[in-house]
């Protein structure tokens, strides 16, 4: 197929889009290829010798939580001993911001994309603080997550199915017009989510219910997983396309920036994983940050997060600047990108659609590389979030792609 | 006092007032002088000769949930012969959109200016649709009445005062900067307070808690009622001041559109309600449309709903026009108003303030009157809601209480 029809095909595709919640599974279940002591990350492929502090963190909690090692150390030779296996979370219809670790036992959202019928999953979001995205693994996150895993998701899976499922885009392209840009705030996009399912949390009765709903409605990025999730499975429909120089996914495992292209197949071209400018909370610095880490970049790639940035106006409390660099980073994004998304829209623009369909031929001719909303991790496990800012992605995933892309046979333009 | 003296004090109170919503009682144990057979209305006070159509609706429809009579035809006699009293919400701390009826048997929202110690009064959002305050009376209407009284209310009493109180000046302040101006688009703070409210409402488990917490977030309009109590109980925390020409009111009883000033006691100055310009759902037009009505200009009087449109750019779909409307309305209410708000800010503009504080001798010097941005409730009983906008508040009241307050003795410039 010609690039440009290639391109359309991937855009209609986007556009037609519709991903609904439909409710929770153990991820040994549905994830697939999920098998006992296999660990899922985030970003693209790595070993355990190249891992990050909170990915390594990450790697210990999912450990003891799974009942494969009893001490982080025991953990750790397992990990370095080939005890334990690894792989991206975008090789099996998953996501997960930060870390990104998702294994067997754990519960996960399952998002179904109605148009092309495809799923894809993400755990449930564990708030702020000590959180094993973070890296974090002590006795509270441990309790946590085996709470989370054994009382809240029977809970919320009843509730979303009760509902008849929770159209994710819709309340996407509601939160837009909310103040959220679905990434890096999902204030509204939370808010609205525990409105539409509380009345059917406590129509369960079962279990912890009021523990259910004050967990749900705690933490403003509770909704950001199912965002990831909806995205993700929005955007492999839109995979695959012979010759088409989409971008369907941006990812980071805290070394690496990953991307793939929809007409690249499964490859990811990477470089080193940037750093974040942003604002610091009290006590931590530049020198205290983790590259840039997680799959949460598959909102700016379904047009969310930084492309949508415009739409969250307060967002710079937290990421620093000013409402106009808001303005300003969504209008650089239109540069890069094929369309204006139809369904989700920017009132602040006059409602103009969110820019969407990342081109890599676009990046390397202006120049100018997806920003991406995010948070920051410190560089060590378990010590968690240290600040929140943008960053860029690096232009030399682009370089290679369109190289790429231009060797290959279905790449003409 | 001189009236920059006493203005600087007005401002000074109500940028100090934080409003908690308390919890809810019956109307007749705690609004103030609200006995059997006074009905309270939106407004200033007029008779039941002079009223409109939607508010004779209401009168009914309370009239029949009291037990006053039986028939509509027999609640219009009991009016009409003296055997119903009438007043203005706003004479007994009380407020109500639309129509605004409050009766005896009624539950109220009790909100606390904390700083002042004041109260104010509210009932409960009915939602959408056939509803009292649009003056609709039929049995669905008054089902829900009952239910709403009977059934909705001590479940979210219980829920308020298991939480320690709701922060309802936080609630707004976060809402604003989440695309609601709180008056015509509360569909963050609602959001906002059934997410808070949620967990404490399920933990009781007394009653229907499933249909409470589905009523709760059914409409986007359920929280309006709660601001308006706490614009009410900040702005009577700065009525009285001898000398200050600062607006404490402005209400429409559907026939008069009225404003009180801080330094004017408690009189009313009048002038008929104008229409709203906005657009209409299909089938309606200008023709249908009753003149302004509802006590829910208190938000802007408070610096909230059309002084705050600018933070709700998504609202033009709903009244009409363009989101540079949203940003030139507020830009205008600084014209009028005294103060930029501490607390209540607009992220797309920089985090200004919103405009409070409007000034009598503002409006006159300048001729730009209050914007409100409202329902258009349809001129007959019970049809309903027909549209929205923005309607202007007639400049007469604005002179008739310059010169009243030139005469009057504290009225010293």
């Amino acid at each position: 197929m010609r690039t440009g029809d290639a391109n359309g095909e991937a855009l209609r595709r986007i556009q037609a889009a519709k991903a609904t919640l439909v409710g929770m599974a153990r991820a040994r279940d549905v994830v697939p290829g999920l098998r006992d002591r296999l660990v899922l990350h985030a970003g693209p492929p790595l070993p355990w010798e190249r891992m990050c502090g909170p990915m390594r963190g990450a790697v210990i909690g999912a450990s003891l939580f799974e009942g494969w090692a009893r001490t982080p150390e025991e953990a750790m030779r397992l990990a370095a001993s080939g005890g334990i296996a690894f792989d991206a979370c975008h090789h099996h219809r998953a996501v997960g911001p930060m870390a990104g670790i998702v294994t067997a036992s754990m519960a996960v959202w399952i998002v179904r994309e109605e148009t092309s019928g495809g799923e894809a999953y993400a755990t449930i979001n564990m708030g702020q603080g000590k959180v094993l995205r973070m890296g974090a693994y002590d006795a509270s996150v441990l309790e946590r997550l085996a709470w989370m895993n054994r009382d809240l998701s029977p809970i919320v899976d009843a509730a979303v199915r009760r509902a008849g499922g929770l159209d994710v885009t819709r309340t996407i392209a509601e939160a837009l017009g909310m103040g959220d840009e679905v990434h890096n705030r999902c204030k509204a996009a939370t808010s609205l989510f525990v409105r539409a399912l509380a009345p059917h949390v406590a129509a369960g009765r079962a279990g912890e219910v009021e523990r259910a709903l004050a967990f749900m409605g705690h933490s403003d990025s509770f909704f950001l997983n199912i965002a990831m999730a909806a995205c993700k499975a929005t955007l492999d429909a839109a995979h695959g396309i012979a010759g088409s120089t989409v971008v369907t996914a941006m990812a980071r495992n805290g070394s690496d920036f990953g991307i793939r292209v929809s007409g690249a197949g499964d490859r990811w071209f990477t470089a080193p994983s940037p750093k974040v400018r942003g604002v610091y909370f009290p006590g931590y610095g530049p020198d205290d940050a983790n590259p840039d880490i997680g799959d949460s970049a598959i909102t700016e790639t379904a047009g969310l997060g930084a492309c949508a940035l415009a739409a969250a106006p307060a967002i710079v409390q937290l990421v620093g600047g000013t409402p106009q660099l808001a303005l300003d980073t969504t209008r650089d994004m239109y540069e890069i990108t094929l369309a204006e998304h139809e369904t989700y829209r920017i009132p602040a623009l006059d409602f103009r659609g969110t820019p969407v369909g990342i081109d890599v031929r676009r990046v390397v001719e202006t120049g100018i590389t997806p920003v991406i909303d995010t948070g920051i991790a410190h560089r060590e496990a378990g010590v968690g979030q240290i600040g929140a800012g943008l960053s860029a992605a690096p232009m030399e995933c682009f370089i290679e792609a369109v190289a790429a892309l231009a060797s290959a046979p279905a790449g003409r333009p």
